[in-house]
């Protein structure tokens, strides 16, 4: 796409109509440009997506050198296609090699073993880990979705309940104390579930009327450790980003009291 | 249930309505007598299920010791339901903890480092089986079921096609020569399809006319290697067991031909 005079080069599309972010803004820019020499190990990304925000602070938390690489979907690299002909980011290319899926790339920089670990060493932990992550993929992220894309305000009060419900089971699980969920670190767990709690804040909140945590809660103390986490605060940009990204979403707004009730019926998340 | 003279003691329900098997026959009864000792490390499972039969294949080819715990539905063992509230099968207990989800299972055989380990050691390689051990979860799995459920002709048409190209895909990503997924042995990605490979045969075949590979082919050269393993003998009950677990899926059994046609057009899988 071409840059006409007067248009905000970041805007996908001309500037009466935004669609979708070119590039990262904020403390997310900074990395991105302290991250563009050539390396052997490239991450292949998307300023807005939350699977690519999941490596990315894996690679941050880690310190590993890397090379980020901003994918444009109208113009996926070669190098990018090579490793999935679809082109799906997150994709890592590590020499001549490479993959995707976020959680197998978590994975891979695990097994690198260089840097700070996010999976500990006991078997019974990991295994612990890896179940924790799959109900934050088969279970939380969905139903997060779900919600953002229903237009009708009775589904939308739905699932908001039915998402309060899925992050209570995780929230039960973690560790009493934390603030993370296997207490005073950040680990697997935690990298897995954080680009969703930055949106909930950032897409949620706004879209959908998501409550913020209630004050005091376990809840609260993991959402603020994560938004507060360098790693995190790293590879986030400005919150305008977020709303542009999803604006698609923001037709059909809801009855803010009715979803804070459903989240809140009861007593909030834990 | 109380077992009624006359009955077999093997059929859930009464004899002239079979619903579930209760216990494993044939080779897999065997090993399941031979693990039937009190163990520290235990299996729950059921019989006919392919999730279990992951991780109990993963425990024969390591040659681990363990105790197969057959699970009642309407009788979960209070060890079990400490693990998970809703008694999943495959549960692992080793000693006193307990994890479920048939792959973070086998990640956790694997991280135990005892006997031959199903991951390959580098990390590039491991990512690879993640991968794909991925698409068969995600793209494999689910349209077995929809194919096996499907009422109506057309739509068992459909799903034999979808079939057909998305075990194409994970024959091309093999090695070449075979016969398992990275070359001679078997490994992570076999294991994580093994039970849908026996299944394909036992119960694809007679209730929904899934065609045998085509001979010679990559792909019969693969299912011959499953079935031919150890391991997956020593845990695969006589074929009857498999008729009568899926029974309920037998109305409707679509035009032979047609889906011959679904899946053979063009060429035979790979």
């Amino acid at each position: 796409m071409s840059t006409k005079q007067g248009l905000d080069p970041n805007q996908g599309g001309d500037a009466t109509k935004k669609t979708y972010n070119k590039q990262a803004t904020g403390v997310a820019w900074e990395t991105v440009q302290s991250h563009s020499a050539e390396h052997d190990l490239k991450l292949y990304g998307s300023c807005f997506c939350p699977f690519v925000h999941r490596v990315w602070i894996s690679l941050e938390h880690k310190k590993l050198p890397y090379q980020y690489v901003e994918v444009d979907v109208y113009r996926k690299p070669k190098l990018l296609l090579d490793i999935n002909p679809r082109g799906l980011v997150p994709a890592l290319r590590h020499g001549d090699w490479g993959s995707y899926e976020s959680t197998v790339l978590m994975e891979y920089l695990e097994d690198l073993n260089e840097g700070e670990p996010l999976l500990p060493k006991d078997p019974k932990l990991r295994a612990n880990s890896r179940l924790w992550a799959d109900h934050i993929n088969r279970h939380i992220i969905p139903v997060f979705y779900r919600y953002l894309q229903a237009q009708e305000a009775q589904k939308q009060v739905e699932f908001a309940g039915e998402l309060k419900e899925q992050i209570g089971k995780l929230v039960d699980a973690a560790d009493a104390e934390g603030p993370f969920f296997f207490g005073k670190d950040m680990t697997f767990v935690d990298v897995q579930i954080a680009p969703w709690i930055v949106r909930l804040q950032k897409v949620l909140k706004p879209y959908r009327a998501w409550p913020d945590p209630e004050p005091g809660s376990r809840w609260e103390k993991w959402v603020r450790a994560v938004e507060e986490n360098e790693a995190v605060k790293k590879t986030t940009s400005d919150d305008q980003l977020y709303l542009d990204s999803y604006e698609r979403y923001a037709e059909n707004r809801p009855n803010t009291s009715r979803v804070a009730e459903a989240v809140n019926s009861g007593k909030g998340l834990p």
